[in-house]
């Protein structure tokens, strides 16, 4: 092979690794579906006219045929790999509106693609695993906490860190910036959402500098950054401030039913934090991020939002709000820190020993037994002594050796014990752990 | 949205169809799994020297980013997106081998692009199932007979037609050839494998013309080509031909061990056909091509087979053997012409009633008991009529409708029954079946 090392930024786990994150994506998928969000996933270009209305371009990788031209049309403008599944979701979701009912509740697990800079914690290639509502014309706000609320009841049963919701809306933001008579909305959310990297102090000299606030309005910008609270106490805590606007009424009241439709979930933690705006700029609500208790540094491990114009179907406006699990970042993160630890490197529950090359095919056929009744089932490929196939399944993480001389024999590797079993009726007692967590241990 | 038609060759299946593609998928992850292939991952790129040395450079897509070089170096050489998972898989097998046990049996279901010519069947992004065993050293030959009788036992139980295997090896060509003296084999298997798309005549023409065979040459290839049995009587066939080469004798003999042991195994359509040829380059033994039966013409729906000398690790040689099934393009044809038909465009089974807004709480804690018990449910999102609420499920293919007015009623949409349940313990009767299959109606 030409080349064997790593790619940086686009992470391949080992086969227990694997076993760990197929685990936790199915079990995902499957709390997904019992709350009803249908199974779509997009192809994983876009135009890129829709990739760079919508994203960084900064981030965007191009696609070209390696001999383009030769013998057709390329796809006039070009396309790119997705950056995120919710504009490629919006694009979908307008496409086949025709076959959808609405409110549509989609899930959507696929990897995505961004040119970001090399850091801990950021990938160029990685999963993430979408909940979004789109409605037609209108979307009740009521969803705004169904998704947050479900996100928690799945987090929380994730072989995870546990997970704060931080909850805020851009009507908060933008209402009190334009109460405050700040025109450029968008650069200013910009620089206080610096806060956390750079501090209070900078931030100010930014805001005053950069953005000629006055010092008072500069001052004003940070209070509300500073606000947080478990239920509705925010909202006095905002109009506190002094500033008033429809935008930030509208946004209190939005923000304030969110949470405390939230706290009637008593699965989750949910902080209003007025800090939250969101990098991606199609948001215009209720907006999340979530964060693993003590390990907040790597940044947001879940996050999403309300945006109303992201996707338009003809006349209707199809608002829309979503949420994003970014699974590869949690587990490269647990991985690489030795807190998720893998324990199984094969699906493998029983391994059938070969005792010479003519019994093969009784060996194959005890497999199958094993298999018509859902016990991954392997036969050793070799006639070894058959201390070395033990040593082999030991190696392998499996657990039982099947024998076949006469009657059917099977080893425990973990007990050492060796019974005769029917080979039509035994199951292995106990199934080897996919992982083990080791929570308080780093 | 600045454009919203499908990209040509980038396929996406409406939320049923996906609903059905993801069954199929999982049912396959299933079976692999319990024949002890362990899953694995690659990332979606390699390096583009990687890629040119394997494929045929004129499918590889090159990524770019949009604004490369302005922060940092590229990749020397450049990336492109895998066109397959066998090329990418002989290379993790040499990057983890240190934690590999060997052979090692990976199963990996993920998509590949190819910058193909847009024709019936063919896809630029599509998914492939694979599974190969990788050996260290040396790899024994019953692995090759393995697979397709595994890729039987899978297909066999898919909602497709019936699926030949056409099974021949590598070296029963190529000893064949060098018996007749011909030293450009490559190209010779290139025009051979026309056969089926121009027909005898031509090939034999560009036999003579173009490779500049003799008369009797070309029409022992075309003789060659031609054979087929269900069992070893294609030894006694090849040797009618009088060509003898070391290299067609081991062939022989291995193609003969293969097709012995594939048809102990019952469950399969095995032939051996010695006009197969596979157009990738890396193949050195065993090959495999599968076709529906009756639907041949889109081509073949799983192809696979051996490769000597694609993974080399250090001193080592680590032979391989895989085959691949082609979900997307089966999938794509059979939804085309309506054979599979999707039924479900929901896993929701039950859809709790919402009377109104102040007894939402209780429509969702019904939704949530369902759900404790593995039924997914969903509460309808508006208090609309209940005639609505029964016509908006019925459109949904969602079966059951649940009332909630002091006691818990159930409406049976298909019989019209309504009866009183016990939440806790009532379970659908009945699930609504993903797909339905029309094989003989067309």
């Amino acid at each position: 092979m030409a080349k064997i090392d790593p790619i940086s930024g686009f992470p391949e786990w080992t086969p227990s690794q694997r076993i760990v994150e197929q685990k936790i994506i199915r079990e995902v998928e499957r709390k997904f579906e019992l709350h009803g969000y249908v199974p779509v996933e997009t192809r994983s270009i876009e135009p890129l006219n829709v990739l760079l209305s919508k994203g960084d371009d900064k981030e965007i990788y191009v696609l070209k045929r390696l001999h383009a031209g030769d013998d057709e049309d390329e796809d006039e403008g070009g396309v790119g790999l997705h950056f995120d599944l919710t504009v490629p979701f919006a694009r979908y979701a307008v496409e086949f509106q025709h076959l959808l009912s609405f409110p549509f509740k989609r899930y959507q697990i696929q990897k995505v693609w961004r040119g970001e800079r090399k850091q801990e914690g950021r990938y160029r290639e990685f999963y993430q695993c979408d909940i979004d509502i789109i409605g037609q014309g209108s979307l009740p706000l009521f969803f705004d906490a169904e998704l947050p609320c479900l996100l928690s009841e799945i987090l929380v049963e994730l072989p995870i860190p546990a997970v704060v919701i931080k909850i805020n809306n851009r009507k908060v933001l933008e209402g009190f910036y334009r109460g405050l008579g700040i025109e450029d909305i968008e650069s200013v959310l910009r620089v206080v959402d610096k806060l956390p990297k750079i501090g209070p102090e900078a931030v100010k000299a930014q805001l005053e500098e950069q953005m000629l606030l006055s010092e008072s309005a500069a001052n004003s910008c940070l209070s509300l950054g500073r606000i947080t609270s478990r239920d509705n106490s925010f909202v006095d805590a905002v109009n506190a401030l002094g500033v008033s606007h429809p935008l930030l009424e509208e946004g209190l009241k939005e923000l304030s039913d969110v949470v405390v439709a939230c706290n009637l979930d008593a699965q989750g933690d949910f902080v209003v934090d007025l800090s939250i705006a969101r990098g991606l700029s199609y948001y215009t609500g209720t907006v999340y991020e979530g964060y693993m208790v003590g390990h907040e540094h790597i940044g947001a491990i879940c996050s999403g939002g309300r945006y109303d114009n992201l996707a338009t179907g003809g006349r209707q406006k199809m608002p829309g709000v979503g949420v994003s699990i970014g699974i590869t970042r949690i587990l490269g993160y647990l991985f690489g820190r030795n807190v998720l630890r893998p324990a199984k490197s094969t699906p493998v529950e029983v391994l059938v020993a070969l005792l010479d090359e003519p019994s093969r095919a009784k060996a194959s056929h005890a497999a199958q037994l094993l298999r018509k009744r859902s016990i991954s089932a392997d036969v050793y490929h070799s006639p070894h002594k058959f201390g070395k196939q033990i040593k082999a399944a030991v190696k392998r993480n499996i657990r039982y050796v099947l024998f076949i001389e006469g009657s059917y024999q099977v080893k425990d590797t973990v007990t050492g014990d060796q019974y005769e079993v029917d080979i039509n009726q035994w199951c292995p007692e106990i199934s080897t752990p996919s992982f083990n967590v080791l929570m308080n241990e780093e």
